[in-house]
């Protein structure tokens, strides 16, 4: 059977950024249910963040908008039954994590790999820019880690991921997560349902 | 038949608001629906974005953002087959409009009132500063505007639309729409639906 080009849908993320955390549970699921493949896009957030004037996580700039996330986000996970413990560090630093996703790009193992990130974050409040997590998060999937590691510690492979954080700016991304469908822009884990039906509008 | 006390849920709102007016459409119809009382909640949003030391609207502020509002306000309303037409003045002043709204509390012709604001700004482009736009706004529904624009006017009514203000912010608002549902903060036109469901958490 010849592989059928199955419409896509783009999911920019970061690690460190908390309603990524249930899109990157469920889009992979959901994906495949309505016969789409997913491009999973690590970026860094906090470059954006930059360029708007904002040092930290608006979460953290803004209280008013960091405590309603914080219950938010409590409500999501109870509804949806996803564990959920707010980390003690916020945000975390991603990159790691996000420049093995770049380097694993097509890697069947992708989906698995980054909801362990988000796992370690979210869930066991692990640092996930140590690398002994995100090698622990490897090994539970029972990948080698060492390969997996250099190919993300390669020059190109960090000028892959700064090129990516680039693009999301062309595209115009402004946080996470986004999805990017049928070349169109949706903002935020509440989306996920309306990228999903936009993708397949012309399939 | 005696009135029997129906769950609340508030609708916190600023006329000016675009994400307000898609939940102000819909909102009375979806309670009706659910057996829940919708209460009026406008307020001064401006005040709020001021705090947090926004001078204008963010949508103005971060280029981005807007962009990306303006486009996904075309998409809510197409799929909702709502008219829509971007404003050529944004945010426009509601202080007028949140001054009736707060004047006509409890009046049965309320929802209707906030719904031809929310038209004249952002289909007809009307500006709702305008006090003969406010009028015709209430002349539509047959009803008399001189006396409700005078209870509008009056110096108590002013004071208790500054104390809505003041409310909102001590409940945490810092956007709108707001919905107030047991207790608990949702913001954003996307979580009516979650909004309603809490509600008639302990109904």
């Amino acid at each position: 059977v010849p592989a059928v080009d199955l419409p896509e849908i783009e999911f920019w993320f970061d690690f460190g950024s908390t309603y990524s955390y249930p899109a990157a549970v469920n889009i992979e699921k959901l994906a495949e249910v309505h016969g789409l493949a997913v491009k999973w896009r690590a970026f860094v957030l906090g470059a954006i963040f930059q360029e708007q004037g904002w040092p930290d996580s608006p979460f953290n700039i803004y209280p008013l908008k960091g405590r309603y996330m914080w219950r938010d986000m409590e409500r999501i996970c109870q509804t949806q039954d996803l564990d959920f413990n707010r980390p003690t560090t916020f945000p975390r630093n991603g990159l790691l994590a996000a420049r093995v996703t770049s380097a694993a790009e097509g890697a069947p193992w992708l989906g698995s790999f980054v909801r362990q990130i988000f796992t370690a974050n979210f869930v066991l409040d692990l640092d996930i820019a140590d690398i002994d997590v995100v090698r622990s998060c490897l090994e539970v999937l029972d990948l080698d880690p060492n390969p997996i590691l250099d190919a993300a510690a390669a020059k190109e492979n960090k000028d892959a991921l700064r090129t990516q954080t680039d693009r999301a700016k062309q595209l115009g991304i402004f946080g996470a997560p986004t999805f990017i469908s049928n070349d169109e822009i949706f903002w935020g884990n509440d989306r996920l349902g309306q990228a999903i039906t936009w993708a397949k509008r012309d399939a």
